[in-house]
């Protein structure tokens, strides 16, 4: 984890202007904040696998796949009995018998001048090097048959170690397991596998207006909690596994007492915070007291979502969100993702999907600030979406967003950009 | 779905070349085999939701967030009272009081001349059309504030029905949920989700050299299963269950009766064939005999994936696997999870990650037949893995790959080409 920030909690009361005693750029914080815990390893079995990080590099046990096979249904052959055949000018082989699948074969070694009948799959008998198609045979008769073309020696099969050498490595160390590496995994015998226990996160809300999302009815005032499901969503992304812990008044030590409970049960936690500057500052002194070296940044330099407070309590990453949902979710996706993937042993995340289109609009952005655009793809177009980072709705009907860098002062309409798509 | 093919099965026996009676192209495949069928309606929690397809629109029961909203801290006014003020010629208000989070508002209208203390999420009282930052505001005493710039009507806060109108629709029938379209969910109390039953997948692995990929040790000849438990991964990604119904041997009776006992209980049904001719033709007699209308086509112009043989047998998707398991994989991919998403309701599937790169060798293909070749990424570059259709280590090794169109004869080295991203 990289040094934690100056000072031991935000400066300005409610009345005033706030002020940030430690603002970062998100490049820093993608960067610097970097978490040293690490999750243990749990065994799981083939069909939990998928997504999961691979604890260590899994090697081949023998190889793979652990005789030479044919690829093609034909004869195997050795290859110099074939060299000049020709359809005018065929070679004459022996036909000693064939190999079927999952049978003894009757014949073990192919002779000098001898062919012996193979399926595709079937294991090659000694002395054979290659298959010929049975497509460039002919029957000449029921034990005599004409080779029509020359065969090299490897045509038409694959070697015992061709899949895999022994020891060879099948699937690296941090990458999530994709279809074919089970496949390959499975093909090695190698069913149980040592992943990465997945992270806890464990997310806590705050704000007097806010009551859970089951409420059926609101008194006036009252705003359901709809942060909560949205990162235990995106820490599932991720690869974590949320937990909630509730919804806490806007009081310092209401949040402190969860937090304490919180911490050792986790392997990161989140705080969406309450929306009004006092709500912060009550979670910024929450946080402060939970463990050094503490605060390591009261806000970052990127638009939505400037107070995101991030920490090191103890060796437990922890993060102050933005009281606005669509902040406090883009921020999450931004930053607390990599945190989360990076807890659970994931050193090489999945691809995003992403589109080039042109700009509709003007997106005006300050130097040395991140700014971050929901955006509609339209006829291959990209159109911006303004409006409150209260409005959740403004997530929703976007298909995606784009980045005006740090170093930009803004993008112009009509200048092609990189969209990453919402999955 | 579409028309039946031709015939009953395909023609030509194991010891001659192999005939297809009808060869589909892939687009042909994506866009003619329609399946009809779709899984029925379960209701989850939102904590099951991610990913999942509403079976339904989803409408907001009451306007969102439901009360005029204050999205700065500062003071409600009406915005008429602050037309013209400044720094130097400020506007004056009485402020009548404040309102808290939580908390009955100690004043509910602004009247004019007065103004309300109010931090950002609070309710608007009656009266007040915008919110003032307290960063625009000096108080000159306790009880007079000083306004320093003007308000325009709704600046500072949002309406009450700005996040969604009552019966606006919140997600749209179809598409995957994201977290976003959770978290909006829960603002609208709607906490239990109308989705499509995940269809349910059933696989059937043939081959008489197959055994279970839990098997220690393998005799002369037998290869564990890899491909059932890769494609259950893949069935996974569509948002289908699998159901793996077991290694049935190259016959044609034994595997009759294993997908007569599976069809009634299979959404859609995967035969993973066994790899030689005549495993494929006990597989295509096999399904050929399951149902009506029967076999849609016998095999793709498609490499890897010429024998496929996709049916329709009494309403349930059918489709028989090349078998070698790097083919298997890829149809599957191509067409499978396509036919598994249609039948679980999915209208708009997930974006796919890709990425445009420059082809390092030439990629030679045949007119009227869909190329698909792995590649691995290397600086930029997209280098083509070859190898054996068996070998499944390719696409292991590969980061993604590359499609040659049906119409074109290859891809020249050097060409832009786009690469879809294994995730």
């Amino acid at each position: 984890m990289g040094a934690p920030g100056q000072g031991s909690g935000p400066r300005g009361g409610a009345a005033g202007p706030r002020e940030f005693f430690t603002v970062r750029s998100v490049s820093e914080a993608l960067t610097g904040f970097r978490p040293g815990r690490r999750t243990g390893v749990d065994s799981v079995g083939l069909s939990e696998a998928l997504g999961r990080i691979p604890a260590e590099s899994l090697a081949a046990p023998h190889a793979l796949p652990g005789f030479a096979r044919a690829t093609v249904d034909g004869f195997a052959v050795r290859a110099a009995d074939t060299y000049g055949a020709s359809e005018g000018l065929p070679s004459y082989l022996d036909v000693a018998g064939e190999i079927r699948m999952g049978e003894p074969p009757e014949v073990e070694v192919v002779t000098p001048g001898s062919a012996v009948a193979i399926a595709t799959g079937a294991p090659l008998p000694r002395g054979a090097d290659a298959v010929v198609k049975v497509e460039h045979t002919q029957a000449a008769t029921p034990e005599l048959l004409e080779i029509l073309r020359p065969a090299t020696p490897g045509e038409g099969m694959v070697r015992a170690d061709e899949d895999a050498a022994p020891g060879a490595e099948l699937v690296p160390a941090g990458r999530p397991l994709r279809a074919q590496d089970l496949g390959m995994l499975a093909a090695a015998g190698l069913v149980e596998v040592p992943v990465h226990a997945r992270p806890r996160v464990t997310i806590v809300s705050t704000g007097d207006e806010l009551v859970p999302s089951e409420s059926r009815s609101l008194a006036s005032g009252q705003v359901r909690d709809a942060t909560a499901p949205a990162l235990a969503a995106l820490v599932r992304e991720a690869g974590g596994k949320p937990h909630f812990a509730g919804i806490v008044a806007d009081d310092r030590d209401a949040l402190s007492a969860t937090l304490r409970t919180a911490l050792p049960e986790s392997d990161v936690l989140v705080v969406s915070a309450g929306s009004s500057v006092g709500a912060r500052d009550e979670t910024a002194a929450a946080i402060a007291s939970l463990g050094e070296p503490g605060i390591w940044c009261h806000g970052l330099a990127f638009r939505p979502g400037k107070p995101t407070l991030l920490a090191d309590c103890g060796g437990v990453p922890v993060m102050g969100l933005p009281g606005n949902p669509r902040s406090a979710l883009v921020v999450f996706r931004l930053i607390g993702m990599p945190i989360v993937r990076q807890v659970g042993g994931c050193t090489d995340p999945p691809p995003e999907p992403t589109v080039r289109a042109r700009l509709t609009r003007d997106l005006p952005s300050a130097a040395g600030r991140l700014d971050l655009v929901q955006v509609r793809m339209k006829d291959g177009e990209a159109a911006p979406l303004f409006g409150s980072s209260s409005l959740l709705s403004i997530l929703t009907a976007a298909d995606g967003y784009v980045v005006v860098p740090e170093a930009a002062t803004g993008l112009a309409a009509g200048s092609e950009v990189e969209i990453t798509l919402y999955g």
